[in-house]
């Protein structure tokens, strides 16, 4: 597509429905990331494992809400989520895909209709785009955001997950730098949202958590911490993912970084 | 036990810890319902079902939090609840189990050790005892519980639960008439508490979701409805086990009615 219809895509897609943008990438007029689009509905990380798994990934979902808020679960080898997303399809309703056999990355493909199984079992769970929305709904400052691609500083902390089965491991967090006089407001309203990560799992020292340096990202980029502000972590959407790999299932696929699924929730439902 | 034994014992527990009281009744020191006991700590409702059938009934209580807040689910062939219950172990710490096979009431054990599986997976799920004490500690009237054995009215209602694997059917609900000035605060206060069915199901008349004549409760006992009182509703921990009961499950192992297992959640925690 031309650079110009691209544009054109993306302001369509920015203010229409999720199910609009769901539509657009299985039609192949979306291939990109899906920051920005459907502004208000939810979007959502996706982890597909064989049936064999299923029952342990959300064991560890559970026992685990706050990197791992789950929104909903397939039944086995039915690609469509029921409660979240009435409609879509899992095999081409994300704009492009990572594939994982025994824990290494093997394929990125823009769809996974010729990889879907009967014993299938797509999960998925809350992310922090929408988180970021929240906090800017909320009139907080969130300095990532004005960054070029927003990249956030996501960091492997020393805080252990609660195991199930063969997932288990650390914690992968998102740090943000907040202004102090806000922090009390920040931890307030992102409590309010169990399902995009909800309260902070840190303030303050990254020490204390097993990040000796800041500046060391593991995914994302370093944040710029001014005087006035303090840094704020929290459980991150890449945990099951870098779990599941380390696990080393035989087959495990997930949305690629960015590429979101588009659910029909709508931020505002979300708050508890 | 002797009578003044049996008081002796309830009133140490009521002020006790949800640790004491499992280990009264490990120990055959306390043998009947756990209404009251260790004040603060939230109960639950348990189901025990074979892994083959954990993955469908796990996903049965996502896809319908209001009648099944899940709290906590064992590992497969564990009898300890880790998360919310450290050193308990399922198979002694009720009082009184019912034991389902083919959907049919088999037997009522005092304990199941001798019935323990390698295949077992144990849940447990918030149940309405917690609730009631949550509406005490905020100032609302709760009229059922001036009555003796603070029996509730439940309906099986027309409400339908979406749907998982075998599992499926109606929802059952409980009613509690509430003074309509109170009507407000009861939504607010109940909807923080989703780990003990949040907030109401239906408010007003009965039949809108099926219940054609309210004295005929399918469990529990009618309630009294003043003048000045709304009939309110919510979903009911014994849809679970009246959903696996008509699965027909070749083995369901449930706490029998007012038998829960105390964990060491605090009601307080649980808020939103």
């Amino acid at each position: 597509m031309a650079e110009q219809d691209v544009d054109d895509v993306r302001n369509k897609l920015e203010t229409g429905s999720a199910r609009d943008v769901r539509e657009a990438v299985r039609a192949g007029a979306w291939r990109t990331t899906t920051h920005g689009l459907a502004r208000g509905f939810v979007q959502a990380n996706v982890a597909i494992v064989p049936e064999a798994y299923a029952l342990d990934f959300m064991r560890f979902c559970h026992r685990n809400p706050k990197p791992c808020p789950l929104l909903d679960v397939t039944d086995t080898g039915d690609p469509e989520f029921r409660q979240i997303a009435p409609g879509s399809d899992v095999r081409t309703d994300l704009s492009e895909y990572s594939v994982y056999r025994d824990g290494e990355l093997a394929a990125e493909p823009g769809d996974i209709r010729d990889l879907w199984r009967e014993d299938l079992v797509a999960f998925a769970m809350g992310c922090s785009l929408s988180f970021d929305q929240i906090l800017l709904d909320h009139g907080i400052d969130v300095a990532h955001l004005d960054r070029p691609g927003g990249r956030i500083a996501v960091y492997t902390s020393g805080l252990q997950c609660a195991a199930a089965g063969p997932f288990e491991g650390p914690m992968v967090v998102s740090m943000r730098p907040i202004p102090r006089h806000q922090l009390d407001r920040v931890i307030e309203v992102t409590s309010r949202y169990p399902a995009t990560h909800g309260g902070p799992v840190h303030v303050g020292d990254p020490r204390e958590i097993g990040i000796d340096d800041p500046d060391k990202v593991d995914w994302g980029a370093p944040a710029v911490v001014g005087p006035e502000d303090e840094t704020v972590f929290w459980g991150c959407g890449v945990t099951p993912q870098a779990v599941a790999m380390a696990a080393r299932l035989p087959l495990m696929i997930t949305h690629k970084t960015g590429h979101m699924l588009l659910t029909d929730l709508r931020l505002k439902e979300l708050a508890q």
